[in-house]
């Protein structure tokens, strides 16, 4: 039995809460939160549980074996490291940290003591997205020509991230784990429309070595709520939309048609066209995919779907990103570092 | 009576024929095409128009008051000199030119002929363009924060000119028509999955001298046909979907609101959401409306809706796009040139 | 202080409790089902709430003022009689009761002893329902021409009543709601699919005395789920759409002109086009709105927005329907009964 | 070669016309029309072709095998009848009589002269249609539940028939095709809201042998336009979109599955849910489709895919329902009449 505590009881701590307590081989033991109220809804809940306002208390209880973090993005990285240096195997909510440097440094402490680090790319569990990656894998799509995300709606403008770190930073884990490659460059644009404020409007490019290219759009000052994904390659296409109800995945059987023509160079395009075909997607809720694969992963040292460099080239991105944004666009390249253990 | 002379009979030219044919004051004298069986259709529906399969007898017909251009991008330039070189009016269809340069050779050359030179902006003659500009000059939308829109399809690769020149021209054309300002840098990415062939998938990001920006997605390789542009001001929002049949242009009454907190660089943000309102638009075919201001603009002097200087504006930031997207996505600056009459 | 009854914690008993808890004078004081799971539930979240498997006890119980009754409808009659003899005010699910005999029953008893019945007509608290009426009764819509409701899904097939008690009943309350008028005559279809079951697919046509028709399409085996409803007068046309998450009503400026003509019996219909709007709804929870009018009926001696009359008046729509349904669409008359107080 | 001679040539006798023409083994030699400025339109595009102003000289011209009848639905009978009297075969467009005493009339006249009488059921030919009636037969809905269709728009108030007339026969029609049953009664209701005017509401029940319904809503004053068909088996579910622009047919693996229960009359319902397919559909014309079938059942002797007995079929729901709405419902058996060759 894995003992789980989870640190941040705000919007999402509870979902982790109520999947890791419904887990077969888990166990919620402890939670921690500042805001007392909180606490009283964990206790009235979940009696057992031990409750505490500091994160420590947490970390040092010897049942705890996994450390949930789900707080703000600039704590990740110390209570991420306190509870490795305490032995405890950790979840951290994405995005990983602040830095690559900090993930970097996460990872190295968990190598050494033979922890696990996983981060919560919940998307990449959703029956969607498992439903394209079997899609990508059998080689349905052919090769890949582009991933483009339109993720958009009049959304809360955050404090400490701007609109990349809060929305696009879905898409970069769902291209991490779709994806065959990683991106080796970025351009970004955007902008910010209230004073004092992060960027509230972003537009990412992500450069690939081969014929592959990819786009994020994302904006937190839209009319309309947009949540479709595109990502096509040779043989089909993929529309993924969020908020359909009931297709959210559709597989396009349309394309292009090459013949190579007497001048090399002018190769002649046909276009092909198919049935569209809406397949039924497993509705499990994605938390409670990733809570059974961290416990499994844990227990019997298999892999994790995704793991600490999953969350570390996903922050890779994010930097990358930002830093093109402050730019107007001028490409940066993502560094040949090490990507994966 | 203004006597109009059309060359090139393709897929747009009989568009213009019909047109103009249909426009008070204007009368089609001569229609010029090198596939003798185009010139077959016009003479069995128009029997009392000149042909010719060069465009050289219809610029030397002296009924001819107006030429208009229907030819692929690489003659514009040669063409629309010739005609004004021959004391015509022109007519030339989007984009005007391969070059900055050479529009503003045909400007310069029309302004000492006093000619009027028109370019083909058709859809800022739609009667959804005409109700989003006539809202923006009533100050209904408040302040602007950016142009997004969304234009791809599984379409036609373009032999000569790369996606951005096929499919974006029509944003920059739309937004050089409604916003009050024209872009001062540009950044673009795109690719091309086709050896030997321009690119087929492009991003393009504008910037402004206000805190405002545009971005543009163009596409041949969709799956799926969306044509959807939003515009976005501090008041209201506007969706234009072209694909809707009757409900083309929607306007949000959503937003935010700032109200300055104690902290000078933290605003506190709040959102507004009201009515969603489509107003009735004019059917008349855009080119009816352009046909009529082009003859009206000749007859009485009076102002293109879009001219030469809109054509050149247009260009100038093709060119940049296309130089920025060969670049990876490196800002290009749009010189502080001339930029109209 | 409102004391309030709940008998029934099935799917709708807890939304009945959770919002008579949180409105102003009133307190849920007791909760019965036969289900001792579904009691335990409620002493977790509501330890001061008096729980028993019977209903016999909660309605003896001296503190419960109103007994809100949320079990199966062939048991309406019976626990609401019970209710009303024992001097508490009720509220019943819809539909009322199983006939209208029962429905007048229940009206003569609360009004010897002075008491209120109130039916749980939740749709007519919706915003939209509310925006909607709100546009009726200002006139906006003009002379009423038709509603006509499409009211489909692959759904539960219920065991005791037939498509027509399940679903139709929503528009029938609705319409008892929103139209100045009440239906003369019904004509009704339909057909079950399974052996032994009750009608799974209905249609239901509703005449009025006025010019103006009524149509309802009920379907328990529908691929798609549609929500949509339609209401057309001579000004102007509302399509009310259940399922859109933001824009649920949509004005239409739409309709027809008549001009007379030389010859009277040939008017000439010419049609007119103008803007749609969607106007903001009010976001309340109805079943919020719900209790709040009931709880102030109670305590002024004020309206109910649905009383006991319009439960009657929708069961003998519902018994006409399914009378005429068993006969293949033989029109029935509603026979001019008394219909409110 | 067949001569084909088209009478009438308002909105639908152009297509007819083209049509014919494109049609190998088939050439149009003759068109009436009373209007002088139409049969210019056919003299200037078709100059080989004789006109006239009366369907007489038509129907004498000896080039003449096949005349179509584009005309008012009250001129049909009297023209058709003096067609097959000349020895011609006839394609009458929808319906194809008024009454169908007048259709059995045409299908003894034709039979004894061994002529054809095709009917102008188009939408049978339509590539959605086609791919349905193929799933149809090849069992892959299973046993069929029910045809359901709405047909609405703010339309053309028809001045000589009804709204059953105008938009009903199209479903008429398609379910004539593609259901291996016909109606055996039909209830109908509706309403008129212009004085003077027939019915521009109305809404159709067709009772059938099997456990099988179809119902259809037509409505000339809708302020939306839906062209929304779904026909429902015991194995899929099929939605037909005729707005949709490229994925018009969705097949849905969806439905109910019964298992017997101890109780005989109490099955117990559950549910299924699997992938949706949008098989791609043949774009050819469909009056193309049309024209071929006709041209080579003449040659042939061949099957006509729509004949006379399909029209004649058609005009009796219609005759039965016109009848039943004036009736408010009351159900109209369908006389076990002769109903094919």
């Amino acid at each position: 039995m894995i003992g789980v505590g989870v640190i941040g009881y705000g919007y999402w701590g509870p979902n982790l809460v109520r999947n890791f307590a419904e887990t077969q081989g888990a166990a919620v033991v402890a939670v921690s939160d500042s805001n007392p109220k909180r606490l009283d809804l964990v206790a009235a809940r979940f009696p057992y549980v031990q409750t505490s306002a500091d994160a420590e208390t947490l970390i040092a209880n010897t049942n705890v074996d996994l450390v949930a973090i789900s707080t703000p993005v600039d704590t990740h990285f110390e209570l991420a490291m306190k509870a490795l240096k305490a032995g405890k195997h950790v979840l951290v909510e994405k995005p990983l940290t602040r830095t690559e440097d900090e993930a970097l440094r996460l990872l190295d402490e968990a190598a050494r003591r033979n922890l696990r680090i996983a981060v919560d790319h919940t998307f990449v569990f959703t029956g969607a997205v498992r439903k394209i990656r079997e899609l990508v894998e059998q080689g349905e799509l052919g090769d890949l020509y582009y991933y483009d995300s339109t993720r958009i709606n009049l959304g809360l403008f955050q404090r400490d991230v701007d609109v990349i770190w809060d929305l696009a930073v879905h898409d970069l884990a769902i291209m991490d784990h779709l994806l065959p490659q990683h991106p080796v460059a970025v351009s970004a644009t955007g902008l910010s429309h209230v004073p004092g404020r992060t960027e509230n409007i972003a537009y990412l490019t992500l450069f690939f070595e081969q014929q592959m290219i990819a786009h994020v759009n994302v904006n937190w000052l839209s009319p309309v709520k947009v949540r479709r994904t595109m990502l096509s390659g040779s043989k089909k296409m993929v529309v993924y939309d969020d908020l359909e109800i009931t297709e959210k995945v559709k597989v396009y059987d349309k394309g292009i048609t090459l013949r190579s023509s007497e001048d090399f160079y002018q190769a002649l395009v046909g276009y092909r066209t198919g049935d569209m075909w809406a397949p039924q997607l497993d509705t499990t809720e994605a938390l409670t995919m990733e809570a059974r694969n961290i416990i499994q992963a844990i227990e019997t040292g298999g892999a994790l779907t995704a793991d600490g460099w999953a969350g570390l080239r996903t922050v890779r991105v994010l930097e990358a990103a930002t830093a093109s944004m402050k730019n107007r666009g001028n490409m940066i390249e993502l560094r040949a570092a090490k990507v994966g253990a």
